[in-house]
């Protein structure tokens, strides 16, 4: 469930590109007018409006946002505004070679909580815009246990089932796998790969689910014996991608405004790429996991247009 | 370059079915008039056929070809047939979980030889027609090095550069890279997986040739120290579909006619598969390596139907 709101009745592109214009036109910039529109329209229309303004003025509007804007709301506004794939292929390019562990979660993101559609459109996308392709980043920029996990999490097609109906025979023995696997601390065995990484995603939910009934704890508690491991941390974080993206996505945010200070990048890129959409179910989460609301928190943690902005993505 | 023949004057769809219809009803079958039509169709106009068969006739036309016909000329017709990415499905399927040798070759094939959109079409089909997903089933169906080496190259979406030009550095290091790890016998090292499953073919081409001027032998030299292993020879067999495949299809058929016996399911994979492709690049191949040409050796070791259905499909 997406919670930015469109209008009603949408002004055609041309007048949105000439309210754009005259925002950003002479001295000063009207950023509320920018919001206004840019934070009101979806991922058709937002590109509707960056090809028309292009024809009609000859500017890209990306190039014309970076003259006028600038940090914090001006990234908000660079990641919000393309098409998702462009995004998402963004966002990897940014993160692939980038070998602080949260580029990982990045990745795997990416990898876990898109569809198998979208996250082809983003290797198309990756194709078209760096003359390379993801996987080809993603395994230059990593390797042993971390390249094991995130090559095939970004190049998979998952089978998506229009039911929950499993093999439950299958399920039981991948839950026995998991967790004779687990016991022996082997975490990057090529079964435990094999099974996040090609399963669909109903199966890894029943097989989970298997695992928590056969052994008597859910599966990430047995992976967090050893808590400061980073490949642990993300093989956590990937089961719960894959299995309730909410939760994964609502601590992220929780953690990103936590404590004094607030981690922008990761503030911005989980609202604006949920925004369109679950981002109602993890407000719920976030609700019901902190008796806080989350507009509460990032009104708090955020000031400016950057604020306005964020606010205008979850309202 | 594809080998077989389609008529300047193609009949409408309909007479092609109305044809097909009566050469399989009744007693007896007409051979002959199936081969003359389904044989010089493309792949766009025999899909057409089947959707058209099935409209007027309220049967499958394949259900219809396996009640007429039997033996090696039935599973040509039925792997020639359809869809190219409906028949890389269908073989894939049928390999992925054979544990025979010969199935690592054919998931290898379809993961080296096919464009990048092709494969991507090969994964979709599988889904619609198998509900699972092809890496499911291969990496299911593999263990060990098999594994790493196939299931990275049937998800793989290499990058398709429009030239061949390369940046001269990295080809260098990754010549390198690849010589240090076969050095030490390290024949599945997962940089030697990275570098093939992951690389632009130019980029490969590039780097296999530096790795011929730099050590003074091909690759696939250094990759034969043990014959008769088994990942070595697919590991040799990628090398060569990935960088110059009509040498590897000539040696596949070459080796599917050797001596006494053939081994018709891999001749007729190769001839039904390639002839739409690049046959003729295969075929000059063949005559240069064996000074004789392909069709005669087929002749000397098909008869009947079968015969003639694969003469149609080369000449």
């Amino acid at each position: 469930m997406a919670t930015f709101s469109v209008p009603d009745h949408v002004p055609p592109v041309a007048e949105d590109c000439e309210k754009l214009r005259k925002a950003m036109q002479g001295w000063g910039t009207d950023e509320n007018a920018i919001i206004s529109i840019l934070a009101h329209r979806n991922a058709r229309q937002r590109c509707s409006i960056r090809q028309t303004y292009t024809e009609k003025y000859g500017e890209d509007l990306f190039n014309e946002l970076e003259k006028e804007l600038s940090g914090d709301f001006l990234r908000a506004m660079l990641v919000w505004t393309p098409h998702p794939a462009e995004r998402d292929a963004m966002l990897a390019k940014e993160f692939a070679t980038n070998k602080k562990s949260e580029g990982y979660f990045v990745i795997m993101e990416i990898g876990c909580t898109r569809t198998s559609q979208e996250l082809f459109q983003v290797r198309q996308d990756y194709h078209a815009r760096y003359k390379r392709s993801l996987e080809e980043d993603v395994s230059c920029g990593t390797s042993g246990d971390f390249r094991k996990l995130l090559v095939p999490l970004v190049t998979c097609y998952r089978y998506e089932p229009h039911d929950e109906s499993v093999d439950t025979e299958l399920v039981n023995s991948e839950a026995k796998i998991l967790h004779d696997k687990i016991s022996h601390k082997d975490y990057s065995h090529e079964e435990i790969i094999r099974i996040l990484t090609t399963r669909s995603k109903p199966h890894l939910r029943a097989t989970l689910q298997n695992y928590n009934d056969q052994f008597g704890h859910p599966i990430n508690k047995d992976l967090k014996k050893h808590r400061k491991d980073e490949y642990l941390a993300l093989l956590r974080a990937t089961v719960k991608c894959l299995t309730c993206p909410e939760k994964y996505f609502e601590k992220t945010l929780r953690l990103s405004m936590k404590g004094i200070g607030t981690n922008e990048e990761t503030l911005t890129r989980v609202v604006t790429t949920r925004a369109e959409v679950d981002m109602k179910h993890i407000m719920e989460q976030y609700q019901r996991k902190n008796n806080v609301s989350m507009d509460n928190d990032i009104k708090g943690d955020t000031s400016s247009d950057y604020r306005t902005m964020l606010l205008a993505l979850i309202n």
